[in-house]
């Protein structure tokens, strides 16, 4: 096994972070942005363009947009859940569009209204409205693993998508465990076989915390090769399906274990320590960090 | 890579969980080992026969182990820091003892009073004492990876302490990372320098969760053939060189990670966490671990 030089991290607080909590003032968005801009981090995620009725903590999109020229050197993305979504942060000046799949039917149909099938055959358009306008497209395949609903999602729904996604002719491509339930093996398993279907497009991964095995599943993405996660300040977000349950694995927490694994990322740990404080301050609660609590090693 | 099929789980909420918390009644550590005892674990580190006045938490040792013929189908050790305590705990009953050396120099000054090299040259006391009282001994070598004073503990201190312990014929090892500080790739690759010169000695190891990567030590452990884990119900234990950090690894998060990955403990996960939930009970106070928020995979 030989692991990666260097692991891109995206850093989703703003928005994944951000989208099941009370609504916080833009001005404290823009806080915590200037806090994560100065980790050193390279990709953002900066909010989704999807229904305000649906996500009132990020009704702000395109104001949020608006104020992004001040970091020039960083890559915004922003989600989106349907063509129209696309449109909208395409408008907004977005040059980085994520589009959501999910892989399984009861999840896809409670979250956007569509089936899995449906979500999929999307993607051309999103692709399009993406490529017309000078923007890059990922698909983000959420429950590539498991659904609260329909259980374990079978490798050969993601697979699929991931076919599709390769012939709609998407940039990137990333696998989800939206519900923070995979562990190491299924992991490895998943990344094998969707590996071979996508030729050369870029393969990151996105993991939950939810069951204590977001970092275990992140160093089995990395030790199979995969060198693009995503990661939130402090562990900001929470977990729908399970209240008072942590959510993204925390971008601080990711950043010592692959440092300490000969792992690059670019990102400065003691910045990336400061922006889980601040991200911690705008929601005005605790985050479950495990940085945040200890600190990095040291000498005492 | 190919994972064992079953790996044992030794419990220690009732020791590395307690010790640093304030006194609980005798009572109340039965009513935790009751729930322990209910999960299936076959191996319980029961508590430490140090001094009171050092660690008053367990201060009542040899009350509790009078209460063990209550569970003839568990094998329950205890730690020991010296021959004295070694002799008290075999006479106080218990068949298996497990003696601690610290790699590093300073942590060894700091918790017993003497370098790593004496603390190594009492390990035949020790085994003498535990092999005179037909008791099995296992040695830990703390702060394998690093030392909250001395800094990164060269692997060559571990590996010679190792090699003392084969020479004076303990039963078992293990590695312990005392402060929580260490990663998976040290961790495989401290596995595989220790492993060569022990013969056929079991190897275990002890992680904690201090920077979040416990589990994902853990399952690199696993990977590099380690059968044996130590772990806390609900990851009891905190660190006393990280106020407020979490310590031990948590018992439940590490069994619905291990059989996700179709390696079995023979521990019932449901048990486990209603073990977790008596040991929040007896502290009086919250605990990390992420299952007792989350809960089980399951169909919404």
């Amino acid at each position: 096994m030989t692991l990666p030089g260097k692991v891109a991290i995206r850093e989703v607080a703003l928005r994944d972070g951000l989208q099941i909590e009370e609504p916080i003032p833009l001005s404290a968005k823009l806080e915590l942005l200037a806090a994560i801009a100065a980790t050193g981090v390279r990709e953002v995620e900066v909010t989704s363009f999807v229904s305000p009725t649906k996500v009132p903590a990020l009704a702000d999109a395109a104001e949020l947009a608006a104020e992004l020229w001040r970091y020039p050197d960083t890559e915004f993305s922003a989600l989106v859940a349907s063509p129209g979504g696309a449109a909208r942060a395409v408008a907004a000046g977005l040059t980085s569009i994520e589009y959501v799949v999910c892989a399984s039917d009861a999840f896809s149909t409670a979250n956007v209204g569509r089936s899995s099938a449906e979500a999929t055959a999307a993607i051309a358009d999103i692709a399009g409205i993406a490529h017309d306008a000078g923007a890059t497209v990922e698909v983000i395949i959420a429950t590539a693993w498991d659904c609260p609903f329909d259980g374990p999602t079978a490798p050969r729904r993601v697979i699929d998508i991931a076919a599709k996604a390769t012939e709609f002719g998407v940039d990137r491509l990333a696998i989800a465990d939206t519900i923070g339930t995979t562990t190491p093996r299924r992991v490895t398993e998943l990344i094998a076989a969707v590996r071979p279907i996508i030729g050369g497009i870029p393969l990151g991964a996105h993991f939950h915390n939810t069951r204590g095995a977001g970092l275990a599943s992140a160093y089995a993405a990395v030790s199979a090769g995969i060198t693009r996660l995503d990661s939130s300040a402090g562990g900001l977000g929470g977990c729908p399906f399970a209240p008072g349950a942590t959510g993204n694995i925390a971008t601080e927490d990711l950043v010592y274990l692959l440092h300490d694994c000969g792992v690059e990322t670019g990102i400065d740990l003691q910045a990336a320590i400061g922006a889980a404080q601040v991200a911690g301050s705008v929601v005005g609660h605790g985050l479950p960090s495990a940085l945040l609590a200890a600190g990095d090693r040291k000498r005492d």
